[in-house]
């Protein structure tokens, strides 16, 4: 079994990485090789790290010709860049997966399983406040529309027998580890990391805005779980909206004190930021994921085993005392 | 106000060439200019003809650079041979839309009305048998995908303000005049033009099946308010679903019968095709499309005046004795 991860540097890549090395098998097969490719050369011992522009149909068949078994397609660049470089958006998340896509086509009697990395950027309002398998989409950003598109063409590619793909709507994850970054919604991880390293953080929005989490843990779960299912029962519908934790700010927030302590929460200072409450008030607040279920993903059951996800994966398993 | 259709040797590129210069004007303004493009230059009076390979995007950029005030995209191969030529079907139904847009993009000041012909095939079974405009697509053909993807970059593009996009999601064209075809759509219009004809037909489905359909007088009144409407008020949602009539393949025989007699009726000779059953019967059955109705687009209101169309606008208004 040969596995493929393109955009492997990232933080779910390199997670991802690491869990198919620990548990050494797909479906049932021992992973004889695991490549790891990404637009700077990945790092990481026992795995073949690769340096790949994706948006070049030349290197990325170099990689496809070699024939993985499954790929998992990960590379993007992030709403944020994709809004602000229209071309770059378009070529790297759309144009790449274009050419992963017909790479593979042009192999014969070649089927990969391919795990497609998809977001919630591809909903937008109006919204219910429970969004359902069949709840139409509407991308409101050039990163949402590629995505969705991805998304089109691994049910197109996989109607026709090119591909056998899966595409997987990634919760919001939380907690991010590493610094702050500048994303709209990188509060949601900053309110609850920080604080869990004795450190101030900021609070952008109302505390009952709600919104759609995964650990992780629980996301490389997801990616490799997407390698696993068996397919047919998917029939053409190859996209999955995956199961996560519903929490209000509030209830993040009431989750951290229960984990670490009321001092840990006070460190979360309310500042009100009316352009990224904008952006992320209109996202999704709660999904009944029935399919993803159904086909055995599994997420977090409460925002506590997120909290505690992200001390034991992140923080040796220890709080830092106050 | 300068215009372009882009495949106006189809069908309904002719027919919407003939009523622009009939009504001579859009939003107002006279229109100065028509120019008609196709893959093979059309051929009509009071219009500049011009022939050329959308895939091509230094000959789409040359049209383009005319600065067109309102762009009618109806270009695209049809659903059976993007099916049978996959490579094809990419290449002028994704590819050539995105020659489109990319050559506005590359104008400076300049967003012209974008009129997309989009397409029922969006839609995929399990389907509600009613359609709401909020209902999700699900394409089952590479057509169908294609004109998905074309919606979406339409979408995109006007939220950026490259183009002031509509996507029309166009019913079922019935009658086609012309003759009989081998799409699996094509007894639709063939039980009806052949008997009104005088001529014998094949209806190969149960007269049970129901399907959405409007005249191509109503598709090109479609196609021309689609350049009129306030786009405004559709936000960032630019791809509408269309008014039609509901119809029973039972219901289309009795309006024969009522508008042209027994005889006509007679003439249609049932013979089962279950390949073609197994492609109609998973299509959309019918349509409750608000947003199109509040926006002032009007179809036919019943069959029994989509067959009046066709003897009125083919048949010069009479129908043969029997």
């Amino acid at each position: 079994m040969k596995v493929l991860i393109l955009g492997a540097a990232g933080m779910l890549g390199r997670k991802l990485a690491l869990h198919l090395q620990r548990v050494g098998r797909i479906q049932g097969h021992d992973i004889s090789e695991l490549v790891l490719a990404d637009v700077i050369a990945p790092s990481q011992d026992g795995a073949r790290c690769v340096e790949v522009n994706i948006t070049d149909a030349g290197q990325v068949s170099a990689l496809i010709n070699e024939r993985p078994d499954v790929i998992f397609h990960l590379a993007a660049i992030v709403s944020g860049e994709a809004e602000a470089n229209f071309d770059k958006g378009y070529a790297i998340n759309l144009g790449g997966t274009q050419n992963v896509l017909e790479a593979i086509r042009g192999q014969q009697a070649y089927c990969p399983r391919v795990v497609f990395a998809s977001s919630l950027a591809i909903y937008g309002a109006p919204l219910p406040d429970v969004i359902l398998d069949d709840t139409a989409t509407l991308p409101l950003s050039s990163y949402g529309t590629q995505k969705s598109l991805g998304e089109m063409l691994v049910n197109d590619y996989t109607r026709k027998g090119f591909i056998d793909g899966v595409s997987l709507r990634l919760p919001t994850i939380c907690i991010r580890p590493g610094a702050p970054n500048k994303a709209a919604s990188g509060f949601y991880s900053s309110i609850l990391r920080e604080p869990l390293a004795g450190q101030e953080a900021v609070l952008p929005v109302a505390e009952s805005l709600r919104h759609w989490f995964a650990s992780p843990r629980a996301a490389v779960g997801f990616l490799a779980h997407g390698a696993e299912i068996d397919t047919a029962a998917l029939g053409p519908r190859r996209a999955l909206c995956l199961p996560g934790v519903s929490a209000s700010v509030g209830e993040m927030l009431d989750a951290l004190e229960r984990v670490a302590g009321p001092k840990a929460r006070a460190l979360v200072r309310f500042e009100a930021d009316a352009a990224v409450d904008a952006i992320v008030s209109t996202w999704p607040k709660a999904f009944d994921p029935q399919r993803a279920l159904a086909h055995g993903f599994v997420a977090e059951a409460s925002f506590d085993q997120i909290i505690q996800t992200h001390i034991e994966d992140e923080l040796g398993g220890v709080l830092p005392s106050f």
